[in-house]
């Protein structure tokens, strides 16, 4: 078949809306058609040719939801019609990892995705003759797309599109942070470094869970209003104290219970590693860093009791918990309408890259 | 009161036995007669010089176990006549730390203890008129001392005195890491950096809990022997393979559930975090460092799962914890005896300090 798609023909250029070839699911696959993606500073991440691993040409896309138009054989737990969220971290409940039940980081399919390909190592796109690239095992900057079962969670019919596709990605990254990976309980004291898109989504987890005390920091002072809108208690610019860490460990009278990075700057998480409370105090990595740069510290900090961990698509199993934090937004547990502040159709998803560059959007969502 | 002692009167210097004067003890505290004491790595740091916070002239030594012989006022949970193990880690139950059911670290009496005083600012040691420093709250290398009744452990009686100061730091430390820090469950895959005193009690302790492979880590070989008497399943010296971590991930068949530090440097602190399996394993920092030595990894080992934390006293809280390690090493659950390579009487201290930096000795025990 044919769909409309925007395609990254090469690094550092604008995508460009074309149609590409696409066959239909084989064995275990199924077709989706996509309603609603987000652009996440991950596409950018690749677009702009820092991933040393981006693969060109390839359908960039990994934040969407739509509905299942077509399964291939072998399919049991999806049908037409089903309403979906694609999902970039698969769950196929049999390997080692996800027999673990210690992380959400399922390896089934880890390095065909990688090498931007479906499991049977082929691609189910083509632009004349030419194969184009799966991106995060996703692609859902295309109006239809090809997905493994495994890759693919069922949501409710009655979410909207244009809302829900937030959670294949950003909201469930930054909602599970706190609720899987740190486990913040009532009562806890935390700072969240940070306050884009995954920083907002850490606080309104740390709401959802009752955190007594919501410290947002960012250099931007606009991002206060923002912060305070999803449950932020107190609000610290870096640049206007002398020493952060310092500051942080006073306000919170001794360090924080919780601290999460959201930055993906390296000097940023040693920061929030320090601000952690000595004998108990976690730091949870989320921001992702640039190519080649190291965190530090010294071993004190962590034989005194801080624990340094990090979180990937926050700790979530995606077939299991992604249905759930849809219901917890269908339920007004979690809010997503006041993040998404710009929708637009395919034709001027440019536009949504450079209003995020701009640091103009929350979060842009594309509408097929 | 005089006692004999033997005083660090300044870094780099011998250990000379003289006779010091004792003040008895004041409200809170306890008079104890130490029957013998370990020699640890910790003395010898501090009286290398190494410890930037190191105070002269003191009376080291923080490995040992005694009897009360005097009480002093509002004394409830002591009397005369009790076996104890001294607590460089004490256990008020009263602070922010002890209420938090999180950690260990007590800091009711930090700040005193770290100038070498009492909890009322003064020492209840001198000599010739001079006010001489406690050390660690301990100062076991005196054939009686005074401690806070907080920082006292009460033992059975049966205990023999010569193998239960162990108890006091090292075995502790490294049972307490796998029981108390890491948790390891009965399955585990664990490797061990560093196989001396500390290294060991961490492969019984990893024993003791049912783990299915202990991988033991040493550049020296004589320690495949001492490793394998504890319980040890695997042995790797990094000098016979070309990538420490990568032999060790293969090994493992993915990465340790666990891994521990027992060494102190830095450079093999991340290689034991690297070795750990991504999505889930954690790794425990034991080690000391060199003052100034910082850790540093690359953020992408822990946001796909690995987890860095440390361990002090083994996460043992003193009062409640300590008298259950007695427990175990009586019912023959975990072993000391052969730990203790050297025994020697107080005027031959400085021998253990020889035997220790020239590798002769796991560990040696002073009795009075």
């Amino acid at each position: 078949m044919k769909t409309r798609a925007a395609v990254a023909f090469e690094a550092k250029r604008p995508l460009e809306i074309v149609e590409v070839d696409l066959e239909g699911p084989r064995a275990g696959e199924v077709l989706i058609e996509i309603k609603a993606t987000g652009v996440c500073h991950t596409d950018a991440y690749t677009l702009d040719g820092l991933d040393s691993e981006g693969i060109f040409p390839s359908i960039l896309g990994h934040e969407g939801a739509g509905v299942v138009v077509e399964v291939g054989p072998g399919v049991t737990s999806l049908a037409v019609g089903d309403h979906v969220i694609p999902l970039y971290t698969p769950e196929c409940r049999q390997c080692k990892s996800c027999l673990s039940r210690k992380t959400n980081l399922c390896t089934s399919i880890r390095s065909t995705q990688g090498k931007g390909l479906m499991p049977d190592g082929t691609s189910r796109f083509s632009y004349k003759g030419q194969a184009i690239a799966h991106y995060m095992g996703c692609s859902t900057f295309s109006n239809y797309t090809v997905l493994p079962e495994i890759a693919v969670a069922k949501i409710r019919k009655d979410a909207p599109f244009d809302k829900a596709c937030y959670i294949g990605c950003g909201v469930t990254t930054g909602v599970g942070a706190v609720v899987n990976t740190a486990k913040v309980e009532p009562g806890a004291n935390a700072v969240v470094f940070g306050l884009g898109g995954i920083g907002l989504n850490v606080i309104q987890g740390l709401k959802l869970v009752g955190a007594d005390m919501i410290v947002g920091v960012d250099i931007n002072a606009d991002k206060e209003e923002w912060g305070r809108r999803f449950g932020m208690t107190h609000f610290v610019n870096p640049k206007d104290v002398s020493d952060v860490v310092a500051h942080l460990v006073e306000l919170t009278g001794g360090g924080a219970d919780y601290t999460f990075d959201c930055t993906g700057n390296t000097v940023v998480m040693r920061q929030a590693l320090e601000a952690c409370h000595r004998g108990w105090g976690e730091s949870i990595v989320i921001g992702v860093a640039e190519a080649g740069k190291e965190i530090s510290t010294r071993p004190f900090q962590l034989v005194t009791g801080r624990v340094w961990k990090g979180s990937a698509f926050g700790g979530a199993r995606g077939r299991t918990d992604t249905p759930k934090i849809v219901d917890w937004y269908m339920d007004g547990k979690i809010e997503i309408d006041p993040m998404i502040t710009h929708t637009l159709p395919l034709e001027r998803i440019n536009e949504a890259f450079d209003l995020m560059h701009e640091g103009k959007s929350i979060r842009s969502v594309i509408v097929f």
